[in-house]
């Protein structure tokens, strides 16, 4: 279309909404309106967006009408209801939520491993993977198609943002009570301090970790380890892949770090490991330990690729490498991801 | 011996020396003297244990004089200078440093898994394993008694007080720093609020989590890491055992948790695993998620057990379990096995 595409985001008051609004400022400008849609009570708030103040509008049926592009970030449910709502109104919609991830006619894409997948999507409907797995899976797609993966062990270290707005407050709150004291020696101590207070996780965050993300799916797995095998399958198309997850939260405000044990199908060598993630786009190597350098959250966050360190090929089996992987949940692992989608979405239009 | 044993603790005032004295004061008291060793500059300090109050002596050699057993708790290099004494002038040695470790004339024992391998200790010395060896190595030892290890994969979160005091001062200090702010959101900003802050850990520790401990060995391996494959093969007997581990610093006081990704010689079942785990000694199993029940720092620490919970069969290799394990590094992954080995000791000269 010579017409620049009419954008919507539907949840724009939220924390991924809240940062794909700086991330759409930031980036190459290729839309014409943006539209913002939230619940209807933060209707008539004014948000900004490319530098102008843009007033929300309220979630309903006709404010899709002459919308090319729509992007949910809004809770599951919301998107279950109302991304078929914005589809049935012409717009092509890219849904952050779960709502349909594995949905065999939604493509589940992430723009570096696999923009093919968007050509077919019967729904008009096209889904962003999960932060944890979008963690991971761009560099992992790098390789993959160099080794030919064979099978993954991956270890979580997630932020508490990935929860929410809630999740951040409850860890503020949290570490604003375990400050200064000598918390975290004795039984239940921390727990006795935080009291009822945590938040939208079971056990208290601060001086903590909890192995425990999402909800609780078949045989002790949680939805968050789920998600992580299922997506990672779908994205790279191989849905036999073994894949072992284990989820744990940790007191980080933003970016989640991901321990990774990546088997391959014949020997692999560091040097072509280190070469690979090092002009992958998207991916960042950052690997010196003698020199102090490896990805940590407290560097990472705010940026938008995914930071790979502690390269190291398996002592014990020449086809495995071991990797430490970090990604700003709240960019790549939702906003970003979503906001390329779009915009190959509107190169197929224009 | 007729006679009660005399005990000396070398490294009395340090971390884990304090938590020795504190465990000794609560078990079953075996022993007749108890002799307080540690430098100079502390010598004269008056510590309780027992309920008494006892006063530190230099290291020197004739401070070994009459002692029958020895607990090291002292660095590595002065572990390596004193042990050799101590077991000259006739004392049983249990070091808790890696000077020996991996010293095959050593044993490294943990009682529960390998007490036999006690009886043969040609230099008078006996090493107990590195704090994040313990964290897992009860529970594997009995898994691997019933189903047979072939692998390992693991991924540490570890606590600040495996540095030593100064890594708890480190993230107390970090902690006032960020409480109360909004830092945690943007690139660096941590960093800069830290300052040169970060103490014995490459990066700040408070709201991150740090990629390395330990120092830097071949081809890109933290110390820690060669440490826990090390050890793991030495105190199972499996010189072979594949061994994968990358290890983590998390902003936890005290209690290292770990993931598992366990794989062995046949098909294992989830019920029989939680059984092993259950009635295992020095294990307790706590795994209800639907209960909110699985181990977390906050709760472990102050304990002496292993505590494994999220027991799960990978769901693509039914050879392969998946656990979360977490235990007090300085009780359990220190000071107390170091207590459980000297009791042994004491038992067979009885």
């Amino acid at each position: 279309m010579t017409v620049r595409p009419t954008l919507a985001v539907v949840g724009a008051t939220g924390a991924v909404g809240t940062v794909l609004l700086r991330i759409l400022s930031q980036r190459a400008d290729i839309w014409g309106d943006i539209r913002l849609i939230a619940s209807p009570r933060s209707a008539g708030r004014k948000l900004a967006v490319r530098g102008e103040e843009v007033e929300v509008t309220a979630l309903a049926e006709d404010a899709f009408d002459g919308v090319d592009i729509a992007l949910f970030d809004v809770p599951e449910d919301i998107a279950a209801q109302w991304a078929p709502v914005a589809a049935a109104r012409g717009a092509a919609v890219v849904d952050n939520s779960a709502a349909f991830r594995r949905d065999p006619d939604v493509p589940l894409v992430v723009p570096e491993v696999n923009p093919a997948a968007l050509r077919r999507r019967p729904r008009g409907i096209v889904a962003s993977p999960d932060c944890t797995t979008l963690t991971m899976i761009v560099a992992l797609g790098a390789l993959h198609a160099e080794f030919g993966l064979r099978e993954l062990v991956v270890s979580s270290y997630q932020a508490v943002s990935g929860a929410g707005q809630a999740g951040i407050e409850t860890l503020r709150r949290q570490l604003s009570l375990v400050a200064g004291t000598q918390l975290g020696t004795n039984p239940g101590d921390v727990r006795r301090a935080v009291g009822d207070g945590t938040g939208p996780f079971p056990e208290p965050v601060a001086l903590n970790v909890v192995p425990w993300a999402g909800s609780l799916c078949d045989e002790g797995w949680s939805s968050q380890e789920m998600r992580v095998r299922d997506e990672s399958r779908k994205i790279l198309g191989m849905p036999q892949l073994p894949v072992a997850v284990t989820c744990v939260r940790v007191p980080v405000i933003t970016t989640h770090s991901l321990t990774v044990h990546a088997r391959f199908e014949g020997e692999v060598t560091v040097g072509k490991a280190r070469e690979i993630i090092a002009t992958a786009p998207g991916v960042v190597l950052c690997d010196d330990p003698a020199a102090g350098e490896f990805p940590t959250p407290a560097d990472v966050v705010g940026t938008d690729p995914t930071w790979v360190g502690r390269v190291r090929r398996a002592l014990d089996d020449p086809t495995a490498l071991e990797l430490f992987v970090c990604g700003d949940n709240l960019r790549k692992g939702a906003a970003l991801n979503t906001a390329q989608i779009a915009e190959l979405v509107a190169a197929e239009k224009a």
